[in-house]
């Protein structure tokens, strides 16, 4: 890992990150292309862009719901009772999340509020590939159906007999998905958005994927909704001297492990300490099933910050804005005032960053490349949306009508003024009633 | 205004729409080159660029407090009135909505929660050039003020004299903007995500703006944070026959005079009824200052549609999804359940759109183009961010070890499953304080 040590009173700052931006010209020129044909020729489309990219001849892309409900048969009881669990703890905590719709009358009558509703359908992309990930299902598809949304759909590129990991389709039937399509890439991201014969559109994608996948997602946004793009995944963990090495040592592998692009970052105070975590990391690897990945990323892209004062470490953390920022020294609960950016915050020894991948309850799609300074975690706030609500009396109508008209003038809008002032003249001339014929 | 004549049972569907896509290469091309310029020259740029597009010459951009503080002066008293009332009820409206932190413990000592950090900087764009709008910023500064944003920056082109009108000088002061720049256009979208010698750069953008704007904000988004990117205004009126011609009329003409693009629909039974709308059109139009503009926004943009019944009126809102949505017949109150998509709802014949526009409190920045389907007003979540926080106990670590082993083991990530099993060990023999060296 590259070593950074902080003079005192020095500021950590974007110039020690060697973050680059997540624009990639290729995969959005391929993604455009394919996008395109998708438009034209829908599922035949699908078929033919499936055959060239995951190498399988699918004919029906949905996966019919005797498929769904025989695969729980097939999956290991501890694998069966994990799902279970992950799922109960991560709709509780997303059960707490839920907007509710208000209103609020003012002394006038003038009533104004918000209507939250959910949306109608959402799509989810869940990445196939080298790794399964059941984990994603129930990360996106559980916030969904909390929030209400009805229709929720699960796109999935198929493995290489053309089929769907069991887990991966029982942890869609725990989480209510009520439709899933063998298909991934950047054509499943254009057929949720326009749809197919086959796939009918959706409101919102959410997901990760790959270079593809995520330049679908940006091209098709503002025709439908998406949820923010991820970066590789990061964790940066701030240890003092109380801190086991160990420990330590295998969280940061962790993220590591997933990606040679992932980042690690440890910010501690002392080269001694930062000596004992790599080398308990090399005591580690030598059992690791993932050990050429992880020395990669660690290499590349891991980096030690040693400063002089937690206040140093804190504004470190902030700058670095890291996707999980894990918390290893006493006294942790007491910075949390302080920590201003980061995607979740793993407080204390006991508090590993896979607890949060998988059962802790919050939710793992965070921000990653430093979008913590603005981004949130994905929430159940993703699956619906608001739409104001405003009624007002005829009395709060004269009792703004002067302040709406005197704006409305200033920015040269006619007709805004017009529309206040007929009404005005209605309510002034007694002539109220007139106005819906009423009394006629 | 086009007419679309809906037989009973028949759906309304986007065909009878016209809407496009907001994609515009050339603006996206442009902006890329502009942006380019900014990155590389900074402050050089932003003279060069305003004199190029604006006519001006300016050597400080910056707007000096005194300039700010001596605004309210030149503000004529009814407009100052006006302002204030706006701003007071837009505070109240907003601070409504904050987000609060929150945390839950299970029984087990699991905490859970979320914390709500304000952004630490936004940028507002108030767009300059034909109108003026005061309201855009009370709209955008206001949320982030509460919200509880510390610097809050506005930028906004220079008039023809390389000023900035008073009223939008006034507005800002009473919002609680700390900065103020006279730079519009791209340039200042690029000044705002990546800074230049003289403007920090800032966490997130907000604000409504031309198409060389708009696409600076798609291309900068994900290295700042943006909110969403508005299309042409829109109004739909629901009117039955109860409802006043001559006020359907001027709601819809006033959204028609914001711009040729706007779009105007008016759903209602009866042809009849149409007609007397469109001849209120005509009879308030020798009237109006910008008859012009709204002339060609109702030829080109306007649609009538008739429906056989209550539900198809709501079906064809849901469809088209509007940004403003009137509704003007008894029982209004009572449809409110069925209205999915709409980015304000304006109930009843006493709620002129204008009123949302200034002073009713809610915000005046709207989802447009069908996309209510899956966005929000802006609001004060949008100046806001959260972090989830989770703190275990040895013994919530013990409980969810197996289950979040299991899955790790299935996505094939072996320090996750790694990181929990450690620390299972040491729970079990009881070493628990082993962890942090405290008894050694």
């Amino acid at each position: 890992m590259r070593r950074v040590i902080l003079n005192k009173g020095e500021q950590f700052s974007n110039k020690h990150l060697k973050r680059t931006g997540a624009f990639n010209a290729r995969a959005m020129e391929a993604a455009t292309n394919i996008i395109e044909q998708v438009r034209e020729q829908g599922d035949a489309a699908l078929r033919e862009l499936t055959e060239r990219f995951d190498g399988v001849a699918i004919e029906d892309f949905r996966v019919p719901a005797e498929a769904i409900e025989a695969a729980a048969a097939k999956v290991d009881p501890k694998t069966e009772e994990a799902l279970k669990k992950a799922a109960k703890q991560i709709r509780e905590f997303h059960e707490r999340q839920v907007k509710q719709s208000w209103f609020s009358v003012r002394e006038d009558g003038a009533l104004v509020g918000a209507k939250v509703t959910p949306l109608e359908s959402v799509g989810i992309y869940v990445p196939g590939g080298r790794a399964l990930y059941p984990s994603t299902v129930l990360m996106n598809a559980l916030p969904a159906a909390v929030a209400g949304v009805e229709r929720i759909v699960c796109v999935t590129p198929p493995t290489k007999d053309g089929s769907i990991d069991p887990v991966v389709l029982e942890a869609c039937r725990l989480a209510g998905v009520t439709e899933i399509y063998t298909v991934g890439g950047a054509q499943a991201v254009a057929a949720l958005a326009y749809g197919t014969e086959t796939i009918e559109p959706v409101c919102k994608i959410t997901g990760p994927g790959n270079a593809f996948v995520a330049a679908a997602k940006k091209i098709v946004s503002g025709d439908v909704g998406i949820d923010m793009i991820a970066g590789p995944s990061e964790v940066c963990v701030v240890a003092d001297e109380t801190a086991d090495p160990a420990m330590v040592a295998i969280d940061l592998m962790a993220q590591a492990e997933h990606d040679p692009l992932a980042s690690c970052y440890l910010v501690t105070f002392d080269e001694g300490y930062a000596d004992k975590v790599e080398a308990a990391i090399d005591g580690h690897m030598k059992a690791s099933t993932r050990a050429e990945i992880t020395t990669a990323s660690l290499a590349d892209q891991g980096l030690v910050v040693i400063c002089d004062s937690m206040e140093q470490a804190i504004q470190s953390v902030n700058v670095i804005a890291p996707e999980h920022l894990e918390l290893h020294f006493d006294g942790a609960f007491e910075q949390l005032g302080a920590i201003r950016n980061a995607g979740a915050i793993f407080v204390g020894e006991w508090t590993p960053e896979a607890v949060g991948d998988y059962v802790a309850g919050p939710n793992h799609t965070l921000p990653t490349g430093g979008t913590a300074r603005y981004a949130s975690p994905l929430s159940t706030d993703e699956f619906v949306k608001h739409s104001s609500v405003i009624q007002y009396s005829a009395k709060s109508l004269a009792n703004d009508a002067d302040a709406v008209i005197a704006i409305a003038r200033h920015e040269g809008l006619w007709a805004h003024a017009r529309s206040v002032e007929l009404r005005k003249a209605l309510v002034e001339t007694g002539d109220i009633y007139g106005l819906d014929g009423a009394d006629e």
